[in-house]
C-alpha cells in the first residue's frame, strides 16, 4: 500500500498544494542607477527593501556624487560621477532617473549601444525621442522600458500597449497633471480663486515655485505625446499640440459648470482619425466634463488615463501620477519585466506612424464665459456673430449677485468646429463691452 | 556630393523619420479556438479582422461543430469536434473559451503537456486551479495566460501582476459583477425596488433568467479569488470567502446612504495581513462607499478593480467587465503577449502562497437598517445590546413618511469587529419588534 501511495501523492502535489519553494531564480540582474534625486532615492530604497531577490544594485551615478552619498546603501555599491565607468561595467540594466533631454539621452544611447537594457522615467526625453530610442534598442537587441515616464505609478503604458494590444484604440484622454488637478478641485470645493489655490499648492509642495510648465499645460502635453505613441501608435511632437492655461478659469466658472451638471478639469486629449490617412486631433486645455463621470472624481493630485477602443470601449486607469515612491514602483515594475521576459527586445510590436496632420481642431459643444460692463443688447450682439458663423446657441445662464460693471454670464453652444468658433470669438472679443476676454472651454461628454 | 549625402541620410532615418516598414515579422503563430459561443465568435472575428499579421487561425473546436459553422471564416480553417485532433496538430496556442471546470481543465492540461501555450477566459477554472495550471505551464516550458478570465476587457491581471510588480500590494477591492452594479445603480437613480431593477436587467440581457450566481455574489467571488492570486500572491478558495446577497438592499437604503454621503455597491474585497504569517480577510457583499469615490461612479454594467500597495497607494482600473468584444480584446492581447515575448514561461515570478487563515472578519464602521413595528423603547433596546458588546453608536436616522407598522430607520456604528457585531445582531434579531431582519452593511471609507 505504501509503495502504491507514493506516486499518487507526488502527482497530487501539483494538483492541491502550492509549491513550497520558489522556482530556482535566474542570475540576479546587475543594476546601475543614474541620478540620485527624489525618484532615485525611492528606487534604490525599494530595490534594496523589496527586490533583492532578483536584482543587485552595483552602481549609483550622479554628478558631484560625493555630496549624494548616504549610509543606508550597502558598501558593495560603487558611487561614481563617471557615466562611462558605469556603462563599461558588467551591468545588465542602466536605470536613467536624471531627467532632461541632454545629456540623459546620450547616456541612454551609449548604454543601449553597449548592450545594456535601459529603464527610464524621463518624460521629456521619451516625448521627444521615444520612437528613435525604441528603434535603437531593437537594433541593439536590448530592452528599453519607460513605464515611469508618464503618470508615475499608474501602469498606463503597459495597460494600454500590452493589456489593450488586442483592441484598436482611437482616443486617449485624461487628467495628466496632478498640480492642475489639485488647483482645480480646490477651487471647485472651496470657491477659492486660481491665485490662492495655486499659492496653497505651492505651500504644500504640489506646485513648483515657477508653475508655468504645469499651469500652461506643457507637462501634461509631454505625457500626452508618450501616451499617443503608446496607445494610438502615432508619433506627434509636443509643439504640434496646442495648450490653453488653466489660469483663466475663475471661481464663477465652477458655479456655472455645476448648473450644467459638469466639473472643470485640465483635460489632455488625442483622437485618431483614419478616414483619409492618419490624422490626430489633440489638445491640453481646461474643459467641462460630466459631474457623474470618473474623470470628475479624480482626487487632488491624482491622475487618470482613459483609453477608448473600437472593441472594448472606454478603459480607465487612475492613481498617483507623481512622487518618489509611485514613480519608483513603475521603475521597479519595468525591471521585473526584464527579469521575467529577458533582455531581448519584444517582437511583433506595431510600428509608430507619423500622422499626415496634427491639429487642435475639435468638434464639440462649447462653454463661453463673458465678463461684461452690462448694458442692453449684449446677448443680441454675440448671437448675431455666432449665427453668422452658423453656430447655434444652446443656453444662456446668468447668476444673480454680480455688479453691473463686471457681470459674468455664460452661453453654451451646440456642437461646432473649433476653427469656426475661433473666428467667431475673434470678432466677439472685438466688441466693446468686455471687461476681460471670453473664456472658451469644450464640453466633453464622452 | 550625392555620394556623400547617402550615408548621412541613412543615419538620420533612425533619428528623425519613423521607419516606414514594420520590422520583419516572426513566423505567424498558429491558433486553435476551443468553444465557438459568444466570446469565441468575437475572438475569431477580431483575429481575422485585426490580428492577421501575427496569427493564423487553423482550428475551431466545438462539440457538435457542424451546427456551429459560419461562412465568414476562411475555408483554410479546420472545424472539428475532436480536441485530440487539435492538440496533436502543429498549433502554437490553444485558446480555451468553452468555460466550466470540466472538461476544459483537462483540455488545457493536455495542451500544455503537448507543448502548446494556452490562453483562456475561464473564470471558474482559474479560480479553482490557477496556481496548479501555472505550475504545469512552467514545467511544460510554455505560457499560460488568463487575462480574459476576470473583468473582461479591463487589463487588471497584467496591470496588477506586471504593471504593479514593483509594489507590495495588500488590498484588492472592486465592483466585479456588472449585473449587480446595473441593478444597484438603477435602484439608486430611479428609486426602483430590487425586484423591478432585476426584471429590467433580465429584459435587457444584463442578467440571466436564474440570477443566483450574480445576486448572491458567487460570480464576483470567483473573480476576487483570481485577483487575490494575481495581486496578493495568496491562494484562497472560493468557499473560504463569505458572500451576502444584494437582494436584501431596498430603495430606502439608498435614501439613507445618500444622507450619509454614500452610495451602495456590491463590493468584493480581499486584504492581506502578514503580522503573524499570511492571513487574508475577504468578502463579497453590498457595502456603503463614499459618494465622491470613483467606485461610486462606475456606470451600469461596468466593472472597477482597485489595487492598493504600500508604495504607490491606490490604483484603479475600470471598464467593461464582460461581453463578447471586451473579452475578445483581453484574449487577443494575451495572444499578442505571446507573439511579443515568446512561448517560454516567464522567469522570476513570485510564488503564490497559501494563507494560514482566510476569513470574512472585518473591522469597519457599519450601517444597520431596521424595519420595525413602531413602539417606544426600540432604540433603547438595540442600544443596550450593542453597548453590552462594546459597540458604539455613531448616529440614528429616521426619515419621515413611513407607516408605524413597518417603519424603517438606521443606526450607524463606530468602527467594530464583524464577529462582535454578528453576535450582537443575533441577539438584536431576536427582539420582537422586527418586521424583517436587520440589514447590515460595512461602510468602506478607503
Amino acid at each position: 500500500m505504501a509503495a502504491k501511495a507514493k506516486p499518487v501523492k507526488s502527482k497530487s502535489r501539483v494538483k492541491s498544494a502550492p509549491a513550497k519553494k520558489a522556482p530556482a531564480r535566474e542570475k540576479k540582474l546587475k543594476i546601475a542607477i543614474a541620478g540620485f534625486g527624489t525618484v532615485g532615492r525611492s528606487v534604490v530604497k525599494l530595490l534594496l527593501q523589496e527586490a533583492n531577490d532578483c536584482f543587485e544594485l552595483t552602481h549609483i551615478f550622479n554628478r558631484g556624487v560625493s555630496r549624494k552619498k548616504v549610509d543606508w546603501v550597502p558598501a558593495s555599491v560603487r558611487w561614481t560621477d563617471s557615466v562611462n565607468e558605469v556603462i563599461s561595467s558588467d551591468i545588465d540594466v542602466f536605470v536613467e532617473l536624471a531627467g532632461g533631454v541632454k545629456p540623459a539621452g546620450d547616456w541612454i544611447r551609449k548604454a543601449l549601444r553597449a548592450g545594456k537594457s535601459v529603464v527610464t522615467a524621463n518624460k521629456q526625453l521619451i516625448a521627444e525621442s521615444g520612437p528613435e530610442l525604441v528603434d535603437l534598442a531593437r537594433e541593439s537587441g536590448r530592452r528599453l522600458e519607460y513605464g515611469a515616464s508618464v503618470a508615475g505609478g499608474i501602469p498606463a503604458i503597459i495597460g494600454i500597449q500590452e493589456g489593450l494590444a488586442g483592441d484598436r484604440l482611437y482616443k486617449i484622454a485624461g487628467v495628466l497633471n496632478g498640480t492642475c488637478n489639485y488647483i482645480l478641485t480646490k477651487m471647485e470645493s472651496t470657491g477659492a480663486s486660481f491665485e490662492s489655490a495655486l499659492k496653497e499648492a505651492q505651500d504644500l509642495g504640489f506646485a513648483e515655485a515657477d508653475p508655468t510648465a504645469d499651469v500652461e499645460g506643457y507637462d501634461a502635453r509631454a505625457k500626452l505625446v508618450i501616451l499617443t505613441q503608446a496607445g494610438l501608435r502615432a508619433r506627434v511632437k509636443s509643439e504640434q499640440i496646442p495648450c490653453w492655461p488653466i489660469s483663466a478659469v475663475q471661481a464663477v466658472d465652477f458655479a456655472y459648470a455645476r448648473e450644467l451638471g459638469c466639473a472643470i478639469r485640465q483635460i489632455s486629449l488625442a483622437r485618431k482619425e483614419t478616414d483619409d490617412g492618419l490624422s490626430v486631433r489633440a489638445f491640453v486645455r481646461p474643459a467641462l466634463v460630466p459631474a457623474s463621470s470618473l474623470v470628475a472624481h479624480v482626487e487632488g493630485s491624482k491622475n487618470l488615463v482613459m483609453a477608448t477602443g473600437q472593441y472594448a470601449g472606454q478603459m480607465v486607469f487612475s492613481g498617483f501620477g507623481a512622487g518618489g515612491d509611485p514613480t519608483a514602483v513603475a521603475v521597479i515594475s519595468d525591471l521585473y519585466s526584464i527579469a521575467r521576459s529577458g533582455s531581448k527586445p519584444p517582437s511583433n510590436v506595431p510600428e509608430v506612424e507619423t500622422p499626415k496632420d496634427v491639429s487642435g481642431e475639435f468638434t464639440a459643444p462649447y462653454y463661453l464665459r463673458f465678463v461684461v460692463k452690462d448694458r442692453p443688447g449684449i446677448i443680441a450682439a454675440v448671437a448675431t456673430v455666432l449665427s453668422r458663423y452658423g453656430i447655434g446657441i444652446d443656453a444662456v445662464l446668468q447668476r444673480p449677485g454680480y455688479p453691473h460693471s463686471a457681470l459674468p454670464f455664460i452661453i453654451t453652444l451646440e456642437t461646432c468646429r473649433s476653427a469656426q468658433l475661433g473666428c467667431a470669438l475673434q470678432e466677439i472679443n472685438r466688441l466693446d463691452f468686455h471687461v476681460e476676454p471670453v473664456l472658451c472651454m469644450p464640453i466633453l461628454l464622452d
